[in-house]
């Protein structure tokens, strides 16, 4: 099967996940939100990883449903607190349904997932249970980090990383040790997996950072500049207040316009070079994914491809 | 180990669960929501289920945690949904902590159950599952439907028993029949205890509704008459409705000051005899309960009494 044949199978489960028919009001919001698209690179990640270590995609497929679900469940959820009224250039579930069925249909989502992972091959359950309810709580705690830096204007490279770390990496590296496990992976191997999971999750985060202020916006699917607008403390606007010595703070405390304001900041950005930087810091995780990946012994060589070629694209993606 | 003794080790357990210590803001407010008191009647269900069928109250401990997290999760999310300041005399976490993190707390509430139900008994680990995870969706399809009631003019006495055995019953009656999986009940006994809890729940229900209209306001610990005042889909309200041939609505169509809405609302009650009649409904599901206990084949009978005096105090408590 090729990494095409496998997107299919995966579009085509997530289709067909057993849930109750009814009461409609509540399971609607829930198949429309995994309706919206996406790159499915969890489930992906997922039952590639397993392959690699010797099972099958069948064998891994509950699993990355229960993935996918989850990654659903947390936007469903995020885009309630963040109030935001577009995903995936769809309305929100928050903003078509309510906050209210928001919140609702996304605990469902979530014990969805748990009932999606119970359901694993009964040899590797109490492993692979106990690795996502770590990862699901890992998640929330860089949630709740990523909310907590809004109100500060001291957050350290160091507390950048551990942030993105649990709410971006944690969930991409235990897809990736989920499937090794359930392919009979060694431990080391499952290890290495999912280190390879968490830089690709940290190189990911860094591009997508960069792109939000040098991306085209033709092709971003976003206004360029929302995290400057947003002050959004990400690795350039984290390095540039350190390193403009307050020219940065400067800037986002004088009363701007927009436009003007991602202007300014943008300047002081490639006076500083942040923006190569931020590069310089993707392609940095891009080679400890690529090395993670070089400790891992693979069951099925083929598919070390896949993985290259998944963080080649995460960390140079022009969109 | 008598009762005061279990009730006195799951205190001592909440207060103890297994979570990580930081970010504080993340699980502050999940100790705060299971500080909160209440009565503890589904972790105390669970642990006796398991000692009545053959376990002890240890082998029932993970599990009674994930219920009472479970259930102070589902209230967590429903004060947000319903805006409500207070729980149990203190703030709700919505208040005290804000909407956001209510949702994101909660979310941990809910993995944190996760993660404890996943460590009862190995043997048990699949049918325990199975079984908290359909007993999560019945509950929120409760609340669906409650939400769904608030719109209509036209709920079924038999919508009404749909909605509450989903709502309120399913935790109660799952929590009998996972205590007595962990005690190695037989599927008949583990049946029983199930409708023995579900039954308990509707007559809780019953009672809870008929004691908001005709319960001491200075034990009831609500102010009387709210569900009168939020026109709720009660059983009373739903009789009264059919049983009054317009005269309900009417009441409830004019531009009432709350106290005078509650009078002629609680007087029109009188006249149908619907307090009563309610009370005699609690009073049949109390005896269908009692019926349930007795197909259930205790390995410790003794044990019968506990749960004789449970639906006793429940379905015919004043407060």
């Amino acid at each position: 099967m090729d990494t095409k044949e496998i997107s299919a199978m995966i579009e085509r489960r997530l289709a067909s996940i057993d849930m109750p028919a009814r009461p409609a009001g509540l399971y609607e919001p829930v198949r429309y939100a995994l309706e919206g698209g996406g790159k499915r690179l969890r489930p992906l990640l997922c039952v590639q990883a397993c392959r690699a270590c010797g099972g099958s995609a069948e064998d891994a497929m509950e699993a990355a449903m229960a993935l996918e679900m989850f990654h659903n469940f947390t936007l469903v959820h995020d885009d309630i607190m963040d109030h935001s009224a577009t995903r995936r250039g769809r309305a929100s579930v928050a903003a078509k349904y309510g906050e209210n069925q928001a919140i609702l249909s996304g605990d469902a989502m979530l014990t969805l997932a748990s009932r999606l992972i119970s359901r694993v091959p009964a040899g590797v359950v109490p492993a692979v249970m106990a690795e996502f309810n770590e990862m699901a709580l890992r998640v929330y705690e860089g949630q709740q980090l990523d909310t907590e830096f809004e109100t500060r204007k001291n957050v350290t490279v160091g507390e950048y990383f551990e942030m993105i770390s649990l709410k971006t990496g944690a969930l991409l590296a235990s897809a990736c040790r989920i499937g090794a496990l359930i392919g009979g992976a060694d431990e080391a191997t499952a290890d290495a997996l999912y280190d390879y999971g968490m830089e690709l999750g940290l190189a990911f985060q860094l591009r997508d950072d960069w792109l939000d202020t040098f991306g085209d916006a033709a092709t971003f699917g976003k206004p360029i500049g929302g995290d400057i607008i947003n002050e959004k403390e990400t690795w350039m606007l984290i390095t540039a207040r350190h390193d403009s010595h307050g020219d940065l703070d400067a800037i986002l405390d004088e009363d701007l316009e927009p436009e003007e304001k991602i202007s300014q900041v943008t300047r002081l950005y490639d006076r500083l070079r942040v923006g190569e930087r931020c590069d310089a810091a993707a392609a940095e995780h891009h080679a400890l994914a690529l090395a993670a990946l070089g400790r891992a012994q693979l069951a099925d060589p083929a598919l070390r491809e896949f993985f290259e070629e998944t963080v080649d694209r995460m960390a140079s993606r022009k969109l």
